[in-house]
């Protein structure tokens, strides 16, 4: 068997405790964050170094093994969904922090640290890691990689990928290289920008040089309560449309502050039909100024009641519902979908409205939480598995709210990433001539498609020599690979 | 002969005008700003359409003739030198601005609309384009494109990449795609961040989304006094240290302020060994507070004068000297070589240093302008053509600048890009592994190595199915390229 070959190869490069063949074992690898989408891995390395991977990726290589690396597995796309006949690779135990540079403002890591790891260390300093997903506490550093994740800040701050200036890359072939470095541009191609939010498909990340984001001086926090998702939407619009860039500004509407009430009694305004939570942070002669113009901006939207957080401790409670919203929606339903589309901050209003009346038509109940300021939205579709027909509805509502956010010129991925889950959706957004293209890079750097098969691209490209006149004629060694 | 037949066919497509063959006009195009590389084309097309673009490709990868773009032609590393046996396609007539989306805050460009055209355009509703290159008057966005252009504000700003969001594209087989689009970030591979700054040889970007960044409220610039560039590179350090990000932090030493003073007549402070221009800019609250802030701390590093510009008039005057700065050169040396490298900016003044001992050792005139904040040098290397061994000993002294750069942990090019000129220095900071990961991605875009070849990499990998295993074998039809 290819497998038990590979295994004992493994094992005599890499010692015995790094390879399991065990099945139980291997189970506990099934799926990620996207718990109805499972296979269990043919085998599991745990790598402790670079050169672990690059052997792991070498043998792969040559025995034409797939492989798929994971990090702490909290993706909700499906992007470290394993391959049944593959390697997992498991980056878990790269967790060191190489290098602190607080003069120069850069990090390197390894790419299992802990995103919120990375803070901890940094924050003596008065620096920190400004991509902040809601699963901070426990998603890797590398994963942000990999899906280019983003976070309630990244309005401001911006998506993993504008805080990536430098990356170690073990390619499909099992060779390392260094891709850019500390400087924030390099000469020649950007394929650090390529790398970044390419879930996994070119190859392993081993090493992470990112920038360190200083402290603000101030921040400061409100809570807001509206009658509606739309007056709540009027706030948004006045509030960018004024020119305030917050570094957040998030909206709830009543079914997700339900579940919220209903999980953390987090205490927000009885009766309210939506809620924004808006922060301001820079230097505090500017916050005070900027907060005020905010708050007045909320009541002119028809705020009926605006709290504002005091100190760390009601900054920490007004967050708690939106951070345990997704959690909490648990409370309310035995089984959910997180969506994560996107669509232009001014159709906002309009796209909310398309939701509700799909609810209504279908009868599946939609609670909205999301990124207001940059349109992220993550409509959390509810329903019973145990019900018949129920799971499929959920599903068909939660497809047609991407295609409204297509429709209005968004996008079926903000944050989560593409992963197993939204391959299918890619032709909606893309012609096969833009798929194609994309794939150029993949072919360029994994003609086997051997590095996390099957994600983001619903058919692979045949990687020929010259592929798009070929098309359709099979190359050697390719045409089975999925 | 193939350049005849290309001619004719290319005119039966685009018209006669647009075809142009005799020598003399031809000639016309020989240079960019980079004026001692010179080539004269093989033919030139005068492009009005993207279809017209499309074309020409498709006949030049049809008939294996090389092509490059050209916009305005300000370019600064030979990036849009011809080829003598190509075409070279003008992007000049392509200088619509299709879209002024001010409430997505996006404009849809064609590549040969100006710069400064766009900030123009939305100027009166209060918004603008904010990479500003030197050149911005006259240079094209489609070269921005191609050089990722940055410019004294993409300290605070970010460069050219960070504000394009969208690109249409003429792959070198003549296929149109659109990569990206309005959103921030789309679903799939980032090949809008690959494309930017690819310096052309991708393919030719037909069409530009980009993000229009709001006017600031309030904006103040000072001009500050230093004996030495040592102490000036002090206040620099303590700046950004307090976590100050001005719009823009630029130096000049003594003999930059000699050419400055020649040229226009700015009157900078008399005995400066260094200048510093601060400029400031954001809501009026938080300026007027920064701004006396960085006062202090320029007074503390000991400035001996500091100037205040009361309006707009007196900020003009401030910048007329930094803006003039290269050009002014030539008041005071008939040639000069305008260098880019970047240091990590807690390197500069150890750098700074070693420039001055290199000039001393060489007999060899350096002046020195930069974007301090960044660490960007612009050392322009002073030489007289006509005494012999003077242009050589220039060009001695500018490779051993970017020596001294990469030792330090910078990079040989900051924002002009490497272009035909710094393609020999790559390998002094890539090893032949990296480089040949990057060609990657030209092989799978452009195997046959026809969009603007000899640009950027000192040496074309050979574009095999799976080439890296067979370096070294020639290819059909690749071996002859170059």
């Amino acid at each position: 068997m290819e497998i038990e070959a590979l295994a004992a190869r493994l094992r005599a490069q890499l010692g015995d405790a790094a390879v399991i063949t065990d099945r139980a074992q291997r189970r506990t690898y099934e799926c990620d964050g996207l718990t109805h989408h499972r296979v269990v891995p043919a085998l599991v390395v745990l790598a402790d170094t670079t050169a672990a991977v690059a052997a792991t990726v070498k043998e792969c290589a040559a025995l034409g093994v797939p492989f798929v690396a994971r990090g702490s597995g909290t993706g909700l796309s499906g992007g470290a969904l394993p391959h049944a006949d593959g390697v997992l690779i498991v980056m878990s135990r790269m967790r060191r922090i190489l290098e602190l540079d607080i003069e120069g403002q850069r990090a390197v890591v390894e790419p299992g640290v802990i995103n919120m790891q990375l803070t901890n260390a940094a924050m003596p300093m008065g620096y920190y890691f400004a991509p902040d997903p809601s699963s901070q506490q426990v998603c890797s550093i590398g994963g942000n990689v990999a899906e280019n994740s983003g976070g309630a800040h990244c309005l401001k701050y911006g998506f993993t990928t504008n805080h990536v200036t430098g990356l170690e890359l073990v390619t499909p072939e099992g060779d390392i290289v260094e891709l850019g470095g500390k400087a924030p541009d390099t000469p020649g191609y950007d394929l650090v920008g390529a790398l970044v939010g390419s879930e996994g498909t070119l190859g392993v990340v081993t090493g992470v040089t990112v920038r360190l984001t200083r402290a603000p001086e101030d921040v400061r926090t409100l809570l807001a309560a509206f009658d509606s998702t739309d007056s709540a939407g009027t706030a948004v619009s006045a509030i960018i449309g004024a020119g305030v860039i917050p570094a957040a500004i998030e909206m709830m509407d009543a079914l997700a502050i339900e579940a919220a009430e209903a999980a953390v009694h987090c205490g927000y305004p009885p009766g309210a039909g939506a809620v924004l939570i808006v922060e301001i942070d820079g230097p505090r002669s500017d916050v005070q100024h900027v907060f005020d113009q905010v708050t007045g901006l909320c009541q002119a939207a028809g705020a009926f009641e605006i709290r504002i957080a005091r100190d760390d401790e009601e900054r920490a409670l007004i967050w708690r519902g939106r951070k345990s919203a997704f959690a909490a929606v648990g409370r309310i339903s035995p089984d959910y979908i997180v969506q994560d589309g996107v669509v232009p901050r001014t159709s906002l209003p309009r796209v909310l409205r398309s939701i509700a009346e799909l609810s209504e038509r279908s009868g599946v109940r939609v609670a909205n939480v999301f990124h207001a300021g940059d349109g992220n939205l993550h409509p959390l579709v509810l329903f019973d598995e145990r019900r018949e027909g129920e799971a499929e509805r959920a599903e068909e509502v939660s497809g047609a709210i991407l295609d409204l956010c297509i429709q209005h010129g968004g996008s079926i991925t903000g944050e989560h990433g593409v992963g197993s889950d939204k391959a299918q959706y890619m032709p909606r957004m893309f012609t096969d001539e833009d798929l194609d293209t994309m794939q150029l890079l993949r072919c360029a750097f994994d003609p086997d498609s051997l590095s996390n098969p099957g994600k983001v691209f619903p058919t692979p490209r045949l990687c020929g020599e010259r592929p798009r006149k070929q098309q359709g004629v099979p190359a050697d060694g390719v045409a089975e690979v999925f």
